[in-house]
């Protein structure tokens, strides 16, 4: 099943499908046009429009997100055939609060200094379009 | 480990890791520059250099690609952590012996009538960067 969903309509669906996903695949377009990928430990709260994933602050691809807001966010379930297509803009925040809330110990993997790493940011996404393929049965 | 592999040096790594995963998460860029992705069942035979990936000819991720070839496939193996990211071009392709040879009979869950659908097309897609992400002990 394909579904075009608007922002309001689907969230509680998408979140239901995502909750679970560990990681996203990010996509960015580089200032050459290229494409790019990269895998995000993704958000453990409800979703609520809007997604904030942690990252390094020093990376390659917050340049390419300070150069060009667009970003997509896929999840993939393929044992149940259930993929997701997050599209978004995107920034970077330094919100102290919201990282507090948001941190989990699964996080220490990739930010062993966690919320003390002065690197530590958050990618904020707001979410435009969404669209799912969910298998029927799932 | 973060390996950004040059086209030719990693190719047999990079089918190692893609051979059995069976979706890809396929990204492009609209007019309006929004990203998108959608999965793909993926190509089974191994990797050289070129992917052919089934699609229906008339769909709009394929009018998105005649306005923009640069793509993104994205595999995820989540389960150990295994994620690549391949950036390259794609065109749209109705080579029928090419067809033949890659057919597999799980594509018929997309496509039930087989190689007999006037609307089966390959997208050819020709790999100019990759990365992955491996856990040491995959």
């Amino acid at each position: 099943m394909s579904v075009t969903a608007t922002r309001e309509d689907k969230i509680i669906k998408l979140g239901e499908l995502i909750k679970d996903i560990d990681f996203a695949m990010l996509s960015t377009q580089e200032s050459d046009a290229t494409l790019r990928s990269r895998a995000m430990p993704t958000q453990k709260a409800a979703l609520d429009g809007t997604l904030r994933l942690f990252t390094a602050a020093n990376t390659p691809k917050v340049e390419e997100i300070e150069r060009d807001h667009q970003v997509n966010l896929s999840y993939a379930k393929p044992g149940n055939q259930s993929f997701v297509s997050i599209s978004g803009t995107a920034r970077l925040v330094r919100d102290k609060q919201k990282m507090e809330e948001l941190w989990n110990p699964i996080l220490k993997a990739w930010f062993p200094q966690g919320l003390e790493d002065p690197q530590l940011a958050l990618l904020k996404v707001t979410v435009e379009q969404a669209e799912y393929w969910d298998s029927p049965d799932s």
